[in-house]
């Protein structure tokens, strides 16, 4: 069995934002060399996701209405985790998206739908923060 | 380590339905001869969702009518993504209830609790859809 | 490739509650002797979650407000899974929260970033219920 790791950093300029990073999983795959496994990439901190739709401008706007209506960010003082802190409705926020996604690899290849995509999903920004992407297999 | 996939189509005649999908995924876990490893089951498209929950019509209904209300269908001019798609509820739909479930492979079986079923959920149907079945391990 | 399992049992005194498991899996991680690999763990029961988030009271006060908001228990009359039981609010709450984490294995240790912690999250208590932890690596 071969497994390999790598953490990507990023810093989201704005409290919130949704990058595609599916070309960052897609290159720590091709330099693993693993052609059959499994591949999981996960947010290394509890205030983003990593989920898998699409890269369209209009839904991602439509998630952040609808994640603010389901979890809004004020007012702050709603929230009992909001003491130090004003990003308690990023760690709800983030439950909603998920810390995760695993994709299958096979032929050397995230085994993919037609449109699924990567996505690191910022819900308190504004600082560096990781994604890690871990593969197994061989 | 041996490892083995297999796609499950599924055309769904409703836009929206839940389908047990756990003996598809066993018959593919018998094949593979798998004894001890993991099973990543996960809908390849992002309209829809693959999920463990209970068998139960009734329990399947308040999901409906949960989701609904969650991320309502209509008006379907609510959201951005909507110009020449009128689905945009299902890629919110589908967050909720998540793309993949991975699930132990111990001993040659689904290494299950007392009521897990494996779902297919469709939210935007009536057109051939994949799931996807990777099992790794030994 | 090496495999193992763990099945943890939880009695959670009320309906609902939180609990730090990451001891319980760094031990089952030690056990094992796997230093790099993945590590699977999963609510075996359908009313319950398994999620990675942060060990503070403030922010499982706001989870519990936030869940009872978007899936209420009562009145359990709203509900069709209710005839002889009264946990459909049980089993959206879990989709909310998810089943499942999956957590890379690097150095023989949970790679997690600097505030993730696993907990078990119980929407219907009252009676014994399992967790699994399944690792596979080498």
């Amino acid at each position: 069995m071969k497994s390999c790791h790598k953490e990507l950093w990023f810093e989201i300029p704005a409290r919130r934002g949704f990058v595609n990073i599916t070309p960052e999983v897609e290159r720590c795959l091709a330099e693993s060399g693993i052609q059959e496994g499994l591949c999981l990439v996960n947010a290394m901190h509890i205030t983003a996701s990593v989920f898998i739709n699409d890269d369209e401008a209009g839904l991602h706007h439509d998630y952040e209405v609808w994640l603010e209506r389901l979890a809004p960010h004020a007012p702050t003082s709603q929230y009992r985790h909001n003491g130090y802190e004003d990003n308690a409705d990023a760690h709800l926020k983030r439950q909603v998206m998920g810390r995760e996604v695993v994709v299958a690899v096979t032929a050397g290849k995230l085994h993919f739908g037609p449109w699924e995509q990567i996505f690191y999903g910022e819900f308190d920004g504004r600082r560096k923060k990781r994604v890690l992407v871990k593969i197994i297999g061989e």
